[in-house]
């Protein structure tokens, strides 16, 4: 691993060199001592973008710790990853997006959209959890941020769409291109089950936590009532399964997402909510097995229940909200939020609204019925390129260089960790591998 | 549990798609671009919204995960109350205090206010933490939340007091509500001691960082060291109990809520913390076994401890702060902290007042003696209204249908969870359940 | 414990009510109902309080808690201390620092100052961990915040040096501090091994969480991979090493402290990341055992490391950053941040300057050089003073009176604390301790 992570730092450090420098409101030189603070996008921005690095590096941490003997793994790998894809991506974003002077100009909104790359790269990371090594996560993200950026650049200049919450550029991207990789890696003796694919009562509770210090930033949310319910109701006994409670409740923000800067009613965004949360629940009960034995897709932690299904359902709620949006609910804010609408340059439209909303800028003239075609299309090439994009890095990550680990020492930390000594204690181990409990007699 | 939970999201969603829209500050039909976001109170409030969701969550999540076999109960049903309660608490609250237009206008401050509508529920249902079904407690919220909403509007709009840190309607309405309820549900066979009614180092940890997560939020606190000090001195030993640690550390905040806006000393507010947490203490180790014993108020938590003792105490000191403002200390802010202290419409001193302080509002012209009888009267229907809402509420949860647990299965994950495979290891067990040693020979 | 901690409370009270008061931004009397929040302090800085204070009681609890049997000593001790250390930081330095009119004005600028001081208290906590009684530990930061406060005092005010990141004045401060009283408690046989002297997996994750709390607040961090890399390449098996990966990833931090207030590249911050962390984890790997068994130092969470090498490359990088600064670079803001090498009054050139700067504050019109020779004073001073003041602390800390452990019960909380059940089972005991596993028959 230390080879190729030596690499990288040397080929980062000599391109941040070369390209990388302090964005004006992060530099001194455009800093007077008349410069009030809360005018400055770093002070502004700062508190939210803690928020973000909180959840990346201690909620998703949390979250991907829940195999009980895959605990170290699961977070010290999320860690190096995440902070490996956020420095990979302030490059490769910033050459696509911010080189005016073909410099990088480092401020903390490319900070921010580094941090989304890098959720990109985590949800797809979640396919297969377990199942690889260190270095095949960093190659992961070595090729995922690239082909993110590229799908973004395409998406966004080309296509010109809405989306806010990212359900498209994010979720959807980030599951497809986990499903492709998953798919090339496929181990056929995983569908019979692992010896250490289980948790652990403290490394439930430590996932429950992850879910927790994601969830309070994510707001009121109308999933999780559902998740309890439906937890409760597929399960034979009538228990709630922990699993659930530690991933569906999730779900509701995700569904939300695409219409999050429109105005749909609170009730609206309830029953998406709930929608979302049932699709995510029975794609975890009855879609993820069929995946499984049948498409060769081992979806890890189910991210095409969590980001997939209720991506696309988020898309198409976005849809409706475009088709029915109109000036009058929005009121001055209209051309704003779908800025593609405002009418073209030359417009005498846009000169008569000028007069009510001052400095609002020229559009494409976009019909609704146009926008929702350009969403549309967006979708379908998002899916298709980072599907495809997967798929080649499964194939470069599947060269023996690579280190992947066998099917025996899938799920667990010993191969790339040195363990304290209660690791492998009987007892921890009696009740993990229910094939060899006689053997383990105290 | 699926049944009522369904039932009663269903009526939610109906409720929110008959009475909810956004608040001004909210929707984008009031937003303009000119608009300054440190201006629009959804920028400006998000930190604290998200600190509050905080210790909610995460921190009430933590605190409530200490016993050692109901770590996920703890945890999981805090969130669920938790989720159930704060939707509820929009629609009651909104019902009651922001129905103009008969719409329920959601800005950032409702949900702030629905949060501590939830922080009241999760106070209370620590009197019966482990005793209940997660039904039970969702009942018990269902029931809470609209006699906190009606005590809180008897006791602003009629008695017209001061509660900013919320130590009449938050502390004393949540301790005396939940006595009531644990008053009902009466387990005399608890009184002997639960086989598994204890903590497990792991446990203990968890319950810690809970209260760090709490505590961080609640600043600079006198009464951290009064705690560690009498831990040590009760202890037959001279050693620290971790119980103490994890719930005393926190009495200073309570204590300090009632005069939190008022110009105390800080010497006072220091004093304040330490006689709180002494009292706090006290109550832990001598009133609560006499309660349980005597008066059949079984408190799991010993929230009488934390939010009762500390209330009184607190609600004292705001009398005595009321008592003794003067406007010479307080400075043209007296009548905004004091608002039922400025003249009535009409005096011609508040014309006078007005020269100084443009704005002022006029107020009911009460003297320092009035409102703090009127300080009084609310500490007494408070403590009143909610100790009958208890009872009451207690009563409609005994009925068989909401599946109480037996008295073995207290303190128990079983019965409600699908539980990992070293749940109940022998060694787990062999601790707990000092009875059956013998039995779990391994 | 309780007499000295009631003592020090006592007259902590005393001195509180004698000395503090609020600070005018704290204080209702200055505040109209025209104040704008925003332009508050106690607004403003509110979320940077919180932060640090998260870091501090949790990020720091966490961190400390990694010994597999000292994991309610860790976090307990670590909450205890800060509690005390802030507290008595806020008076020490108010007599030293902000003592107008004979009273210490309390505001959030004081916390936060004291919060600093609390931090230092814990890094230098970090080299005596586990061998030191509760008692021993709040005896040190009784000694060790007037040491810091007189030291600060010196270093600010005659020496007048550039230290925005505290690389001085906490991290060399603390470290050199805590070596002085490790060296003086010196315990030969514990560079024996001791049986209690390892880590669990769960306290491993614990403390991993501690480093993420830590991680998440300082910002993007090129030493993380380094910290990754190097950990594989020292290991024989090129396994990771947990304790590299939640200590070392936090070095570059510590390196980047100095400059973090110049205009160095992006690349030179990244690549002073590096140069830290590999000090830091060659440190860990050859210097710490050299320095416990030549030196008689004992560095038990390897502060010398963290923030010893860290900060000496730090204010080396410092002293470089200023004397390549130019006003060319910095713009306006240059005299604000190298405030010292401003005009003197009555120098000509600082009229001229006030042309481009109004309101430009006369300095002592040093050259680059001279304020580099005053940094280099100010290390070698408070290196001397730290130390110093250390050793004459460990001297007194082996008073009879402070009740330190015996060495068989370093590590373990059981001297201090009531002990859950399991803490001491078979299973918790027989992997921890080599030599008594065949007695531990289960």
């Amino acid at each position: 691993m230390h080879t190729t992570s030596n690499l990288e730092e040397v080929i980062i450090v000599a391109l941040y060199s070369a390209f990388v420098t302090y964005d004006e409101e992060a530099d001194a030189k455009f800093q007077t001592n008349q410069t009030n603070p809360m005018h400055n996008a770093v002070y502004r921005n700062y508190p939210f973008f803690i928020d973000i690095h909180f959840m990346i590096f201690v909620g998703f941490g949390c979250l991907l710790a829940f195999f009980r003997f895959y605990g170290f793994g699961g977070m010290v790998f999320n860690f190096l990853t995440a902070t490996f894809a956020i420095q990979w991506a302030i490059l490769v974003q910033g050459y696509f997006q911010f080189s005016h002077d073909s410099k990088i100009h480092l401020g903390v909104i490319n900070l921010i959209n580094a941090e989304f790359a890098c959720a990109v790269v985590l949800i797809s990371y979640g396919a297969v959890l377990g199942k690889t090594s260190p270095l095949q996560i960093l190659v992961m993200a070595l090729l995922e941020v690239p082909v993110f950026a590229v799908t973004e650049w395409v998406v966004l200049k080309y296509l010109k769409i809405n989306d806010a919450g990212g359900s498209i550029l994010i979720h959807l991207f980030a599951c497809y291109f986990g499903l492709g990789v998953t798919f090339v890696l496929y181990r056929p003796s995983l569908n019979e089950g692992h010896a250490k694919e289980n948790t652990s009562y403290h490394s439930d509770i430590l996932c429950l936590m992850g879910t927790l210090f994601l969830w309070v930033f994510w707001g009121l949310s109308a999933s999780t009532l559902t998740a309890f319910a439906l937890s409760a109701m597929l399960n034979k006994n009538g228990k709630l399964t922990m699993a659930d409670i530690q991933n569906v409740t999730l779900a509701g923000g995700v569904t939300v997402g695409a219409s999050v800067d429109m105005m749909i009613s609170p009730v609206a965004a309830y029953a998406l909510g709930v929608i979302g949360c049932i699709a995510c629940m029975l794609g975890y009960k009855y879609l993820s097995p069929i995946l499984a034995r049948h498409l060769r897709i081992q979806d890890q932690c189910g991210i095409h229940n969590l980001h997939g299904l209720t991506g696309l359902i988020s898309c198409t709620a976005g849809i409706c909200a475009i088709l029915t949006a109109s000036e009058e609910v929005y009121g001055p804010s209209f051309y704003e939020i779908f800025a593609h609408r405002a009418p073209v340059e030359g417009d005498p439209k846009l000169q008569e609204l000028r007069m009510v909303i001052p400095g609002l800028k020229a559009g494409l003239g976009r019909t609704a019925q146009k926008q929702a075609l350009f969403q549309v299309a967006a979708i379908f090439s998002t899916i298709g390129l980072s599907a495809l994009g997967g798929i080649l890095t499964g194939f470069l990550l599947r060269l023996p260089y690579f280190a992947s680990p066998s099917d025996d020492f899938c799920f667990d930390d010993k191969p790339f960790f040195e363990v304290p000594p209660d690791y492998d204690s009987p007892v921890r181990l009696k009740h993990s591998n229910t094939n060899s409990v006689e053997d383990s007699t105290v």
